[in-house]
């Protein structure tokens, strides 16, 4: 025991300042305190934590990552350094933030609240990007624990809780106009912690309790100042310094404290607050002076269950509710540069697909069918569900009206998925008769991953799939090849291509669902970022001229808009879900999308980029390598925006 | 198309009721609607749930878990049903509430809240066993997304909040106080979903623009009643009219109308409420005519890291704050059934461990070393850190002080931690010497996994190990070993106890640390909970009288009470760590127990019943099949204490 330190059998402090305390268990012990952290300690002391005294970097970590990161909870802290993003017009370009609390700062149960607020980002001549219009944020929420859903924070409250041990992440979305100026535009996002919301109800607002005291002095105060017969002017006089005294009582209620200084509008915190006290991430966005197409340069058609939606939303068939909720569905997935379409199975895998729910004689139909953002549209076959003479006259009704617009170039139809056998094929066949009745030029798309069985069309099973088209001409136009069928052999698309007759107007297209499965491109959960954008790229390398996707909103059967999404058996987790019900996240009937349907924006807007460079089709993307493909491939865009830059 | 449908270019719905619609892709498709989870479905209808009107088990899963499982945000639901719990008096028993929501009723980014009130266990003869003091609610947090911190829920509100596709954990245990006595206690578990805090703050508290208009009217009743010259009573008649009029609207604030009705105490639920909409658990303890003892039956001592307290809540050593927080620590590990030691690092892992931090002349160590809940307690040899002849001095007193105690016989020395070499040997049998000479009957602890390096002890690695009692005889009484050694070859036991010499006192003792890891029984993190819990059968199991833990508070540096809880580098994850500080989960001080630490106490409750029925030691238990254990195990418990029911 030192001397001087009498009261502690414990002994003092020796160990020597040089050598760091080292406390732990050998065959493998472990120092302690060589992690330090660089926590700014002493400063935020013992106590409770001020948060608004306490600069908000001693109470968390942010840094930014790529779009293309799953940033789980357990995701490690990096530096923060500032965020540089390129895009051409008409583009939407995505980062997130990541942030993890180091320490506590809230009573009520989570590490704390953050406040994420944005700059507009403007450029030196004064032009600006707007946040709210142009730019958005959107916390990252798992999925069955895969980061995943996007649900958007209320940029009137743009606050997210934190949790103790846990990485948050969000995700900032910039969407540049067609008409943006280019140039080099700069801004900032402070992110500030703060209370709670419920830290705030429960002292800044009035909790119950509170209410209730104030409720009895009113009454009784009330009771005092009611009109009566008074006895005399004393009395009143009596009645009016008591009443004052309560009312004074009351208004000294701490919880009304706040009222006397604030405006009413303290919500937003003042600049001064935010330059002392918040984290800045710096960002600068160059816009190109370059505009990305309306019109996907390559239809990508992706279906939207009707069946979930009319049971999901309660909905009946054909009523107003439901033709709303379709229309809002279709303009809600045109953001991403895809060509929706609607569907509902039959038996054998017969579909009915169409992608307006209206007519071809209405309003609406013509609006649908005309939109540029539209690369190409399902034409309802409806005898497919019920073959009676008036859903046959109806149809041939529509081809009519159809074939006489502009847009009927872009129309298709799609009458079966994956027609497994002979009978299957001449059914094809026979509706392919049909349409051809009505019009000669009418496209039909099928999709097919092997060849049809009880035929014998070639020995082995990729060469029966290979000569799908010699039985389907002149009966498809579309041949939809699954990528699955590739496996690693790349190599094998020249053996699809080699079968087509683009002389005939016969085009290639390919589409994923089950497979191919990881390391291959696919937009399964759990996925990398980069597989998930890499489903375009694969597209533009390999030439097709076209993409489809089965499902959207392919959820197990519920019958609540609020009820917890659950995955299909037997699918893949997130295979034929892109996008989730609103109603699952908050109050919002908004759909909320999934970091994979962004990836599939990114990609597309990639695979636009690199079509109208023809010259680089030659560069071999493989797609086992996408992770190092990303950063050459932008390399590359960085070029051809360089070009164009240049040539404008 | 269909007659009558006319509007509807899609077709109505065709397929026969009794073939379910298929919606998916080949090649793997799958069906829709088959998995329907039997939600109520159209009772809720697509609107805003009111929760108030709904049952609970319309929109949440309820199910029990043992307090085994890991309850995981991905933990799939199970049936709900009763829980049936077994206890002795002065045991806890535990198990867990799982509770996944089945759709969103909240609005504020949650999937919703619930209630969660218990009401005490009766048994038919009227006793009771009371709610708060004897069951207790704690929510399960993950750390690095393994469920483990146990946070208190707030009695007063007992609300959790659940988030969409998580299963969220409730921990629930049954204290049974020594008193009590035995028979069948039943009782119930309302689990109801309710609005949020934050729902609430939102519409039943009073927002801030309510506060605002509240604070002015007040302030402006004030200015009408403040005393001054009243022209006439007319004007005193007048004032008070105006004022009652103000008052009376101020009362009309739809705030405050659910004050009139009730009482103020509005936050628990009402009895009709929880019957009509709750969920409800039945609870069933059978409390046996068997007290375990206060005394474990075989000491555990537990190593608390003074620098880490010193460190994380800014306390200098030895002054007042620092003696009550080693105080709070020693008193709240007691409740586990360990025998706790606090301890401090030097070089070359020689370690300060000591029970009490006051001297033995000051009244609390002779509170603390008489606790007959303490089986086990360290003294101090402070001149490990600061060899003075005043800290000879003082040790030498502390020794003749306590060796005149009757609870001298708990006492050990613990003063190196895993000896590697012959000179650290040196180093103990000196000390030794020392303490011999204050007392001869001291007892010393050493832990070791190997034998001394640079001695040529034995020709193997296992047989320097097993002939280290040879080299520390009699320098160590108590031989504390690491079951890592023992890797699968239990049997090897017979070889390490045959080195001992029970006639001189000598003891075998054991350890786990880094190892042994899966599949052998430790108290890592992501462990099983049974591995968890069969740590101390083991020690019963190979015959050992004592065990040893480095470390229960072993985080990384932090220099602040609220800072994220690292695990230490080089260590598996949760060793070394068995709580967390309070202060990160909520404003409390109280530290949180980890889930690893209440399986602790189950396994040493367990333990010492074993211990007490010695015929069963015969029974073969084999820690990589504890899962299968633990049932067999409580069989067997169970007919211990009907045995013992019987014998009293």
């Amino acid at each position: 025991m030192e001397p001087g330190d009498s009261n502690s059998a414990a002994g003092g402090k020796t160990q020597s300042a040089s050598a760091p305390p080292v406390e732990g268990v050998a065959g493998g012990g472990t120092s302690y305190g060589w992690v330090d952290g660089g926590l700014r300690g002493t400063s935020l002391g013992a106590g409770v934590i001020d948060h608004t005294k306490v600069h908000s970097e001693d109470l968390l970590h942010v840094w930014s990552m790529p779009s293309t990161a799953n940033v789980s909870q357990q995701e490690a802290p990096r530096p923060l350094e500032k965020v540089n993003l390129l895009a051409a017009r008409n583009e939407r370009e995505s980062f997130q933030i990541a942030l993890r609390p180091k320490v506590s700062w809230s009573t009520s149960g989570i590490a704390g609240s953050v406040q994420i607020q944005c700059t507009d980002l403007c450029s030196s001549s004064g032009d600006r990007l707007v946040v709210d219009q142009s730019i958005t944020l959107r916390r990252v929420v798992p999925i069955l624990g895969v980061p995943d859903a996007l649900v958007p924070i209320d940029p009137l409250s743009p606050q997210i809780s934190l949790y103790p041990g846990e990485t948050a992440a969000v995700w900032v979305s910039l969407n540049v106009p067609c008409g943006q100026p280019p140039g080099l535009y700069e801004g900032e996002i402070f992110i500030t912690a703060v209370k709670t919301e419920l830290d705030s109800s429960r002292t800044e607002s009035l909790p119950k309790s509170e209410r209730y005291r104030l409720y009895r002095e009113l009454r009784s105060c009330l009771d005092i100042t009611e009109p009566r017969d008074y006895s005399s002017p004393e009395e009143m006089v009596q009645r009016l310094t008591s009443a004052s005294t309560t009312l004074r009582r009351m208004l000294d209620n701490p919880a009304l404290q706040d009222c006397q200084e604030s405006n009413g509008f303290g919500d937003m915190m003042d600049e001064d607050v935010m330059n002392n006290v918040s984290v800045r991430l710096k960002l600068s966005l160059t816009v190109w002076d370059f505009t990305l197409p309306v019109t996907p340069s390559l239809p990508a058609v992706f279906g939207i269950s009707e069946t979930v939606i009319e049971d999901r939303f309660c909905l009946e068939h054909g009523t107003e509710g439901w033709y709303d909720a379709l229309d809002h569905h279709f303009r809600w997935l045109l953001q991403f540069r895809i060509s929706p379409f609607f569907c509902r199975w039959g038996d054998s895998m017969r579909i009915l697909a169409y992608t307006c729910p209206w007519p071809a004689d209405h309003p609406k139909a013509n609006e649908y069918y005309s939109d540029p953002r539209l690369a190409a549209y399902a034409v309802p076959y409806a005898p497919i569900l019920s073959c009676t003479d008036a859903a046959k006259n109806s149809l041939r009704r529509e081809v009519e009206i159809l074939k006489s617009k502009p847009h009927w170039s872009k129309a298709y139809f799609y009458l079966w998925d994956e027609p497994l056998n002979v009978e299957q094929y001449d059914m094809i066949c026979n509706i392919s008769n049909e349409l051809r009745s009505y019009s000669p030029d009418v496209r039909i798309l099928t999709t097919y991953y092997c060849g049809p069985s009880g035929s014998e069309l070639a020995p082995s099973t990729f060469e029966a799939f290979v000569k799908v088209p010699n039985v389907l001409r002149p009966h498809t136009q579309i041949f939809c090849t699954s990528e699955w069928v590739l496996g690693t052999r790349e190599d094998l698309v020249k053996d699809i291509v080699a079968e087509l007759r683009p002389d005939l107007g016969e085009e290639w297209w390919t589409y994923v669902c089950m497979g191919p499965s990881d390391p291959q491109p696919n937009w399964h959960l759990g996925m990398r970022g980069t597989q998930h954008r890499a489903v375009m790229w694969r597209v533009w390398k390999e030439g097709g001229t076209g993409f489809l996707y089965w499902g959207t909103n392919c959820y197990e059967k519920a019958m609540i808009p609020s009820a917890e999404i659950c995955f299909r058996r037997g699918l893949p987790p997130g295979d034929g879900v892109l996008f989730y019900p609103g109603e699952v996240f908050s109050s919002s009937h908004e759909p909320v999308a999934s970091t994979r349907l962004e990836r599939i924006l990114s990609g597309m807007q990639v695979m636009i980029l690199l079509i109208m460079s023809p010259r680089l089709r030659n560069i071999h993307i493989k797609s086992s390598q996408s992770a190092l493909m990303s950063r050459r491939v932008f390399v590359i865009l960085l070029g051809i925006s360089q070009r164009y830059l240049g040539a404008c």
